[in-house]
């Protein structure tokens, strides 16, 4: 029994148990979560939800699109629900999508979608939702995941067709995501970092295929060249790879390349946080 | 399909799968909120539980009490547990209150409960549930959340009869609790900081009605003043109505009148934690 | 009705609707946990996953280990997932084992399952499973929770025989944890910090016995002495049997000996962390 991750992308429809995956900005110290858990269950009391995360910094669009993106090829749920929204109750866009494999994705137009739209096989239809028949009234100024995304998200999973819930839109107007992207330059990948985990291990915009290009070698050195410091490593497979207390340039398990200090946070070494470029050299 | 939140607080029993909404102030560090959820799947195994927040500050009763509030407008649980417990194991009653509403409450008897009986229409029958039936033996001195509340909780939510569970107690008895009131006086709205959410975003202790009584206008400025310094902003609907960095006055999703930062914290900028006075006055 | 926690351990592996504790360091700020769960719904949609925490400190096999032990007496979970694994990708092993009282084990050989097999009878059938054919793959190197403990969990619960699961394995050459030990010479109780909760609640490697063994009286008074600073405290029951701001030993509720500090955090006043000594006398 193989199960590939990349051949096993399904997003079934289950009548009986329909799931959605849930993912904010929202923290763990409010009840902001816990309340749109609770309009899921009035609205569908048979969904269930898994929460991918809601510790994404706040406001941090591009790392909430990461994590989004890091979840759906693991995923089954058929309804995708995602709120980091520093836009809410301006003129940005509410919007409800359905894409070519199935899913359907809920939250504002601001790219926090875009990168997941395309993983699921690009949108095959589009909504406006912020005067939804689903939403709850009055509809706060500054809660729409409470009053517009989850009741959106629960009627979603209960079976109702897209178009009845919003104002059809032109899918080629999402608003799109901008993501920094490395390059190879005279034998140097300049790469940027895009997020920092809990254990401090940063993960580039580069692939494998970047750091090939600037000449580096698994098992062999490196160099990660931080505005001005230059900090000696390898490109290895794992963390027990290289010694406690030493950096490793390794692939992670989202196929990017990645800096992680074995036994301590790559991060706070480097002093490298979301955003900040990283230069990498091959040494001998 | 119009689902206004004011009319369609339902409580109801599904027999099938009842709903336990849970608050804490465990925290999310320790196993303390796992254990709870594993008695009340071994006490009830269909029930489904809600986590509200485990993240109320510690020992914050009135935090605790304003988080529940917050949610009980969209929840349809029939039971709801609240642990925010700094007299755990002394002199304080342990309770199970069923409401008007037909939704039940289980808690310590410190004021935890006191302002959702009051959403839940009053509270019809009491039980002091220290030595209930349903407890876990030996009961701990420490940690009545695992002992006592999960397990009558979850009866609950089995079905037992509040009158079995405990021993019956006079409601007039219970412990209110005590807020901070807005006053309005000389043109200027005294009010407190109650809550501070995880955005830096400051709910105050008053309403709109407070706003229009100090003479403020939707649109208009005003200063915000804690202790000497005064900090211009207005009164907008949401945090985009103001500029990046800018102070806001807006009424919040609980339709209490609030302070946020747009793109920042309102906390920070302010110095003002909860408990402490924000007086607001109308500007030019 | 009474329910000892004693008496009740059950470990029924539920065909409908089988349950899964989860523990791992994960933390809440990634997607790590959910990733985990998606794949546990795609592998056995019905079962259901209860999280004792992933907030147990960053590669913390010692910590992980005590709250998972502290789960065990209360979980009817035919399955515990437990993930504290800073070894990952390197030569440890990832095992599943087959307790005497019927759950099952799934981790990683480095001691953080030792503890909990004992609390379940001792291991009766062991498998090694990084090449199992529940696997996904490609396996990453540094997220095995989500390609091979998680699957591996789910097929578990799914009713899968351990033994199709991986390589028999002699569980006589499974990791052991070593953990401190408390001792008690010239009536002075040498303990050492097991873990401090969210609250700065420490619980000692010492039981009611080795406080009772250093002369030490249920009510009386006491020393903790920490390095060269000595604190006057009282064995009591509970946190309210001390005035506010003061100190107390005391049973906790798995327990153990314990130092808190009525409404606030014995940790920061002690200065005292995970693995540190802290002696205790018996005072007038």
């Amino acid at each position: 029994v193989r199960r590939s991750r990349t051949t096993e992308r399904r997003f079934v429809s289950d009548a009986a148990v329909p799931l959605i995956a849930f993912l904010s900005d929202y923290g763990y110290g409010d009840e902001f979560v816990g309340v749109c858990h609770a309009v899921i269950a009035r609205r569908c009391p048979r969904a269930r939800v898994i929460d991918i995360t809601h510790g994404v910094r706040r406001h941090d669009v591009i790392g909430g699109s990461l994590a989004l993106c890091a979840a759906i090829p693991y995923m089954s749920a058929s309804v995708l629900l995602a709120v980091v929204d520093p836009g809410v109750g301006g003129a940005r866009r509410a919007v409800a999508l359905r894409c070519a494999q199935g899913a359907s994705l809920v939250g504002p137009d601001n790219g926090l979608l875009a990168a997941a739209t395309h993983a699921l096989g690009g949108v095959q239809e589009a909504v406006e939702i912020s005067r939804s028949a689903e939403r709850l009234q009055p509809v706060s100024a500054t809660f729409h995941g409470r009053d517009v995304f989850a009741p959106v998200a629960a009627a979603l999973a209960d079976g109702a067709a897209l178009r009845e819930l919003g104002e059809p839109l032109d899918a080629r107007t999402l608003v799109a995501l901008e993501l920094p992207r490395a390059l190879v330059l005279d034998g140097r990948l300049r790469a940027h970092a895009l997020t920092v985990d809990a254990f401090g291990n940063i993960a580039l915009d580069a692939t494998l295929e970047d750091a090939l290009a600037a000449g580096l070698t698994e098992g062999g050195g490196c160099m990660l060249v931080r505005g001005d410091v230059r900090h000696p490593s390898r490109f290895v497979r794992t963390f027990s790879d290289v010694a406690d207390g030493e950096l490793l340039l390794y692939l992670d398990a989202n196929e990017r390349l990645a800096v992680a200090l074995n036994g301590g946070s790559a991060a706070a070494r480097l002093a490298c946080s979301p955003g900040e470029e990283l230069a990498i050299e091959r040494s001998a």
